[in-house]
C-alpha cells in the first residue's frame, strides 16, 4: 500500500478534538502508511497531543483553522460564513491535492453543501448522497443511501442514487449485477409516495440496473437486496432507528440481571453473554460509523456527530478504503456508460 | 367486565382465515366476555371452524361477505367497489351498533378511507391516524403515530396527531402531562422538513401540550418522550425497521452456534439464551401487533397484513382494551377542550 493523506476536521462533532485527536492517533497506529492533517485550533490540538507517541506524531500535522461551523447552524448561512472554519480548510486541503480525502463529524448540511461547492459533483449527479454499507444477516452487505444529505429528493435524484449505489456495490463490494430496491411502505406497485412510484417506473425500464422493486423497513438487514435507495429524511430516520434498537439490545445483553446466582453460574453467564454480544457486534453502530458522500469528485466521509473514539476511527478507515479503492473515479467511469449523454 | 362484541374482517391480511379463525378461537378462550362476529366467506369459515370447541363456538357468529378487498388494490378504487366486502361489512356492523369495534388485517388505505366514510371522524380531526403503543427501556410506554394512515401530512395534521397522542397517553396510559416530541433528523430547531418545523412552532405555543422538541430515530425505545409524532410514511418505515431489527436479534439468539460443546454447557447456554429471549420478548412485534385508528367515532384496529395467529390475537386484545377504556369517547371529550372552537 502506498502513502495516503487524510484531512480531518478535528473540531467538528459533539465532542470535537476530545474524540477526533485520540481517534487520529489510534488510526495512525494501525496503518503505517497513513498521514493525517488535523485541522482546527492549534492551541487545543497541541495540548491534546502533548502526551502523544512521538513516532506517530511524525505522521501528523496540525493545520490551523480559526473557527468551527456549529452543528445547529443553518447550512446556507454556515456556508456563507465558512471561510477559515475547520471544515472548509479540511476540504480546501483535498481540493488543492494536499489530502486525498476529508473526514468530518460536523454539520451534515454544511458539509454536503461545501463539499459540492469546493470539490464539484460528478457529471450527471444533481446532488451527492450519503451512503453507508450495512452488514446483513446473510453475512453479506447492503448499500444504503441517501442517509440525509438531502431532505427532499425527487424521482430523478432517487434514480441517480440507485445508479451510484449499484456502482458502489459492483465496484467495491464485488457484487455482479447488484439487486437494487426502493424503500417504501408496501411491496405493491401502487403503494407509497408519488416520487418513489415515478422512480420505480424509470428504474424498471433501465437495463443497466437490476431493479427488484420495493422493500419495506423490516427488510433492512435481511439481505434481500444489495442496494436500498430512499430519500435522505427517510434514510436518516431508518438508520438511526436501527442503531437505537441495536444499542438497546446490546445494553440489555450487558446489564446485570439482578438475581443472585452461584459464582460459577454467573461467570458462565457472563462468558456466554460476551460471546453473544460479539456475535451481534457486527451490527453495532460503532463498527460501521462513517457515511461516504457519493457523487463528488473526491472522497468525503461524514461521521456521526456523536461518534465515540472507536466510531470516529471507523469513519477514518472508511475514508482510507474509499481512496484506496478509487471510489469516486470508479463511479465517474461507470456513470459515463450508464447515464444518458447530454450534448 | 361486561359483554363485548367485535367484528373481525376474517378475510383480510396475507393469510386470511388461516390466521384470523384460529386467532379468533384463541381470543374467545382467553376472554369469557368476548363475542365475535367473523365476517367472510361462509363456506371457508365454516370448514375452518369444523373442529372448533363447541362451547367457544357459541360466542362466535359467521356474517357472510361475498368479496375481499385485495391488499394491493388502490384505496380509492377499492372503496368504490367495497360493497359486500368483508372489511366493509365488518365496519357496517360497528356502524349499526351490532359490534363495538372492528379488527382487520386488510388494505390499510382502504380501511382508513372506509372507516372514516362509514364511522365518521371526530370534530376537529381532518384525518385519523394509526397509533401504536411501544414498550421502552425505562419500562414505560411510548405512543407512536401516524404509522401509515396518511402518506403525506401537513403541519396541521401533525398537530392533530400530537393532541390525539397526548390524550391517549394521558387517558389510557395514565401519564399526567405527557411529553410530546416530533420525530426529525436532528434535534436543532433548524433541522428537517418544513412541515415539521411549522408543526413545532404551533406545538411550542400550545399550553395544553407538553411539547419537548424534536427527537431522532435512535430515541424510539429510550423513553425520552411519552408521545412521538411523525407523518405516516416515516412512522411506517420506522416501526417496520424496528421490527426487522428485533426479529434479527431474536433469530440470532435462537440460532445454534455451530461449535460442539459438552452437553451440560450446551444445555446451560440454551437456558441462558431462553431467558435473554424472554427478556427481549416485550420488544417482539408479535406481542404488540395492532394499531388503533385514532380520531374516529368508534374503535377500529388495523393488524399487520402478515400477522401470525399470536399477533392477530394481540390486535383483537387491543380492540377489546380500546372499547373497555372508551378510547374514542375520551379522545372526543378532550379534543373539545383542547381544539380551537369553530363557529
Amino acid at each position: 500500500m502506498t502513502r495516503l493523506t487524510l484531512a480531518i476536521d478535528a473540531m467538528g462533532g459533539d465532542f470535537g478534538p476530545c474524540v477526533t485527536v485520540p481517534a487520529a492517533m489510534q488510526a495512525l497506529a494501525s496503518d503505517p502508511q497513513l498521514h493525517l492533517l488535523l485541522v482546527g485550533d492549534p492551541d487545543t490540538l497541541t495540548s491534546l497531543l502533548a502526551k502523544a507517541d512521538s513516532a506517530l506524531r511524525e505522521r501528523l500535522q496540525i493545520i490551523p483553522a480559526e473557527s468551527v461551523i456549529a452543528s445547529d447552524a443553518r447550512p446556507a448561512q454556515a456556508i456563507r460564513h465558512s471561510r477559515g472554519s475547520s471544515m472548509r480548510v479540511a476540504l480546501e486541503l483535498v481540493k488543492e491535492g494536499q489530502a486525498d480525502a476529508c473526514v468530518s463529524a460536523g454539520n451534515t448540511g454544511a458539509l454536503m453543501g461545501l463539499a459540492k461547492l469546493m470539490l464539484g459533483s460528478l457529471n450527471g449527479i444533481e446532488r451527492p448522497a450519503l451512503m453507508t454499507v450495512l452488514p446483513n444477516v446473510r453475512a453479506g452487505k447492503t448499500v444504503l443511501l441517501d442517509l440525509g444529505a438531502n431532505v427532499n429528493s425527487d424521482s430523478a435524484m432517487l434514480v441517480q442514487f440507485a445508479i451510484m449505489g449499484a456502482v458502489m456495490a459492483e465496484e467495491v463490494l464485488a457484487i455482479s449485477r447488484p439487486r437494487v430496491a426502493l424503500l417504501n411502505i408496501g411491496q405493491e406497485e401502487t403503494k407509497g409516495l408519488e416520487t418513489i412510484r415515478d422512480a420505480a417506473g424509470i428504474l424498471r425500464d433501465a437495463p443497466e440496473i437490476n431493479y427488484i422493486g420495493y422493500l419495506e423497513g423490516n427488510e433492512l438487514l435481511t439481505g434481500k437486496t444489495d442496494v436500498l435507495v430512499c430519500d435522505g429524511f427517510i434514510g436518516n430516520v431508518t438508520l438511526k432507528t436501527m442503531e437505537g434498537v441495536v444499542r438497546v439490545f446490546l445494553s440489555l445483553l450487558q446489564s446485570p440481571e439482578g438475581k443472585k446466582r452461584a459464582w460459577w453460574l454467573s461467570l458462565l453467564g457472563r462468558l456466554l453473554k460476551k460471546r453473544l454480544a460479539k456475535r451481534f457486534g457486527h451490527l453495532n453502530p460503532d463498527q460501521y460509523n462513517g457515511a461516504c458522500l457519493l457523487g463528488l469528485r473526491k472522497t468525503v466521509v461524514k461521521s456521526h456527530g456523536g461518534a465515540s473514539q472507536r466510531a470516529f476511527v471507523a469513519a477514518i478507515e472508511q475514508a482510507e478504503q474509499a481512496v484506496r479503492r478509487q471510489l469516486p473515479e470508479r463511479i465517474a467511469a461507470r456513470l459515463e456508460t450508464v447515464l444518458p449523454k447530454s450534448d
